[in-house]
């Protein structure tokens, strides 16, 4: 028996068509440092047609890559829109990686023509001579294009470009299942690794953003994306709001804490997405400032890395605005899990349950094996290494590379938890970081929490360092406050109330910064080269 | 370039599979009658699985369809779950049909297996005789299965059935795009039509329900579907809530007013869905009534026929219970549009949009079109055909029947109205009842409207009648209220101050009552086939 349902398409253009049509009086806000300046859906929607005449004439055929290399703005809004709805595909190139990497990246993936904001020019003109595909600069904003040009490449205005072309496009047919856009992760470990989003993907993960479980974004909203479109597409906040008809403000390059309040508090957006150093920044700038106004938003999805229960906990008390932490990674489009509590749950269990990564959206299923890839119980107490599955999550990497991060249907996260039986992930360590010491796991993330928590740590991270017998032990790299004093045998001490005996660390070094990667998190493999170059001074303390 | 995303199939099994884990604790209450019976999703998943076996060995294999004549109770639930999820397809019986319609429909999707509430017994047992292809009946309930047992089928009881089989059945990996569920038109012109929903549309409908846009529900809701899980799949609040986590009130065949409030008041669900007629039925039970409390509901889902605004307005300003307008069919899985007013419109232009039949939800695509099939503007003013379409509409009905009901992936839904500029319709008649006269379409719809606001008029029918001079021209069927009397020129006089002249109806009748359809619409074709008989008394008035 055939299902008689029509063979509709889930693509990108569908989204630009609801949102330009139903939604088309709806606003898109771009801060541009000395005010803002709007525009509607149904303005980026011509906008929208004219740059896919422009990309067509400038020979952007089938599923050739058009990249970009900008802030949050309504242009890369438009780039975002039309390099997938004609057929090809978008590659946001993330600017924080090193010029190794971008090159490595718009090589493999490419790239034939590259979008960059003028305020990233220099920047980009870096690298622009090792981008062997590039053929083309389109260049975004006012401002002097010499050092792009100087690359040999094609350089035009974006502006230019489209006061030439016509705001109707003869948009294709597109099998849902083709490769709608790229990102590539930012690993720490070997060359970034790409992920291919097809226009099926994007649209179910756009959906999720708007399920009230999910992102619960409706045309009531106002959303601030303040998580950059150069990295996991903004947590799909850009095609989700579309989706869902509300509002966009965009903040371009002003994500200082000051400039965000002041965009919070006059453009009024009722849902924003930021990392935790963003949000503590927030709140810092609040505590000085206590007359500021961010009332406006009602919930903020915050991820990136764990959220501390004092940063949702100041901002609901002082400020009314609900944080919820999120997981997801590149691979997973992102939105993956989301901790919040069920109904008539006790308050306490509540904030330790927005304390965990939080439990699956559907669409995506969660689980937890061991070493031998053996399944695990989701009791809230075995622990392993996460897996999921779903329709936005990937199944493979660009080009087949790293093929032991999937096995059966699953992509194998790289991090370690334990997963509850109302589905509540917690996340202790990335599998790498994991501190593998006589045959158990040490988790290196819960020994940092205990160590910042003593009043004179300012930064500790932990990571396993060879050891003859125990094959590996927990080395902690400290960096203490100014003006305050600690020995390496205190925080012992202190750590010796905190966790099981067998944990506490016997390796200490002091340091004046922890490394750190390009997305800011603590790069563990150079703490691990530094120790093994012998580049740390190490205090051993046994009992 | 091939997108790196996972093949993952949208599937019932992946809903059930998300709401018996992550979900497993929230409850599915049923109505007895004298009380509630209370089940989980952990549970229902069992009991889906013990279902699965039995069907199994009851002989179901392939996509043979299993069919149920039931109230909306938790061994439906399960129904609607084993079924698809092994592969098989369900088929809901209308129990409002004819006789004729039932053993038409059963007879031409094959139903292999009949689930029957014992309350509907002597129902379906009248009929079971002509269900050529159904070889066994499962009897759900207790009471005396001897009238079914008359009809040589095989009669089994779904309580015996389930304590043989064991919770875990191997589910098997099934194609989205396979058939999932059937569900046929009630239409009132011919046999009713089969729309066959695959897996896939099921899945992204229930995502639908659970979007901010749609019914907005996420697992802090505990949901109602009064409408009935025999017609129009309950609108997908089975499914969708399942998806969503929340809990699910089930009425059972308990659906008179006291009972539903009763219900309500006791189980506090926070949405709800049925037709106007049961609101109104609570409405005026709570006036008689007024210490009753619904206010755990947030919002109600309303649809199946246009919702008077006075309605909505005492629910909202009496009892705190938002009614939002949906409109669907049967071939939309229903889900197609929803009426709320977008944020910062003045508050009596918020009543006009809610007025309306809403806007499509994302997913969904409309458009009106004129006799020739052109595509009108979306202006407020242009009055054509309804057509929609995306991946929750049908294309076709079951064995290829009424074809012309397709055109060019479009849904022609024989609904004639509007659209606005934001994309609200608003529905003014079905195509077949507008009254063409002079080339020119009257609404018999509108009609209707200004004849029952007159306060001598209880019901007041519209249809077009042949006329020689204009082709057709309206005939009013008024039935007067108890005590009152009106005469036909004083109603012609009383609609000449609310519609143009050339509205006004020359010919008028009065009954007892206005000839309605299996699901309660007038039934206009009776009507048009009584007057033609010359079965009605008819006064002409003219100016």
């Amino acid at each position: 028996m055939q299902s008689t349902m029509q063979d509709f398409p889930l693509t990108i253009a569908a989204i630009l068509r609801h949102a330009t049509t139903v939604h088309g009086d709806r606003t898109v806000t771009t801060a541009t440092g000395d005010g803002f300046r709007h525009t509607t859906y149904r303005e980026i929607g011509a906008d929208t047609a004219r740059l896919a005449n422009a990309l067509r004439r400038l020979g952007i055929a089938g599923d050739q890559r058009v990249a970009t290399f900008m802030w949050n703005n309504q242009e890369h809004l438009t780039v975002y829109l039309a390099a997938p709805s004609m057929g090809a595909v978008l590659h946001t190139l993330n600017i924080r990686l090193s010029a190794e990497q971008i090159a490595f990246i718009a090589n493999e993936a490419q790239d034939q023509v590259v979008f960059v904001d003028m305020s990233l020019a220099a920047q980009l003109a870096a690298v622009l001579p090792s981008l062997e595909t590039v053929h083309t600069v389109i260049a975004v904003g006012d401002g002097d294009v010499a050092a792009l040009v100087e690359s040999g490449k094609t350089v035009l205005r974006y502006a230019d470009l489209l006061s030439r072309e016509s705001a109707d496009f003869d948009w294709p047919a597109l099998d849902e299942n083709s490769a709608a856009a790229m990102c590539y992760t930012s690993g720490t470990t070997g060359n970034p690794k790409g992920v291919v989003y097809s226009h099926r993907s994007s649209y179910l993960h756009s959906m999720a953003t708007n399920v009230v479980n999910g992102f619960g974004i409706g045309f009531g909203d106002s959303v601030l994306p303040i998580v950059p479109m150069f990295h996991a597409n903004a947590w799909g906040l850009p095609y989700g709001t579309m989706m869902a008809g509300a509002d966009l403000v965009l903040p371009d390059r002003f994500m200082d804490a000051k400039s965000l309040i002041q965009l919070i508090e006059t453009q009024r957006p009722t849902v924003a997405g930021a990392v935790p150093t963003i949000w503590n920044d927030v709140m810092n700038c609040l505590e000085k400032d206590p007359g500021r106004d961010i009332s406006s938003l009602r919930m903020v999805a915050c991820g990136g890395s764990a959220v501390p229960v004092s940063l949702m906990q100041t901002f609901e008390e002082r400020h009314g605005v609900q944080i919820r932490q999120l997981w997801g990674m590149t691979e997973t489009s992102p939105l993956a899990t989301l901790a919040w509590p069920p109904p008539n749950v006790p308050r306490e269990q509540q904030w330790a349950l927005r304390a965990t990564q939080g439990r699956p959206v559907c669409g995506v299923e969660a689980r937890i094996v061991d070493d031998q890839g053996a399944v695990l119980p989701s009791d809230g107490e075995s622990v392993g290494e996460l897996e999921v599955r779903g329709p936005w999550i990937t199944g493979s990497y660009y080009l087949g590379r790293d093929e032991a991060k999937f096995a059966d249907g699953w992509l194998r996260t790289g991090d370690v938890g334990r997963i509850d039986a109302l589905g509540y992930v917690t996340l202790t360590d990335r599998a790498k970081d994991v501190i593998k010491s006589g045959g158990e796991w040490i988790s290196s993330v819960e020994l940092e929490n205990h160590l910042v928590a003593h009043p004179a740590v300012l930064e500790a991270a932990v990571v396993g360092v060879p050891d003859e017998r125990w094959q590996e032990r927990p080395l902690a790299a400290v960096v203490i406050k100014d003006g305050a004093d600690v020995t390496a045998q205190e925080l012992r001490e202190f750590l010796a109330d905190r966790v099981v005996r067998w944990w506490l660390p016997e390796r200490w070094t002091f340091v004046d910064e922890v490394p750190r990667t390009s997305v800011g998190k603590y790069d563990k493999k150079t703490i691990r080269a530094r120790h093994a170059d012998n580049a740390y001074e190490v205090t051993e303390v046994r009992d």
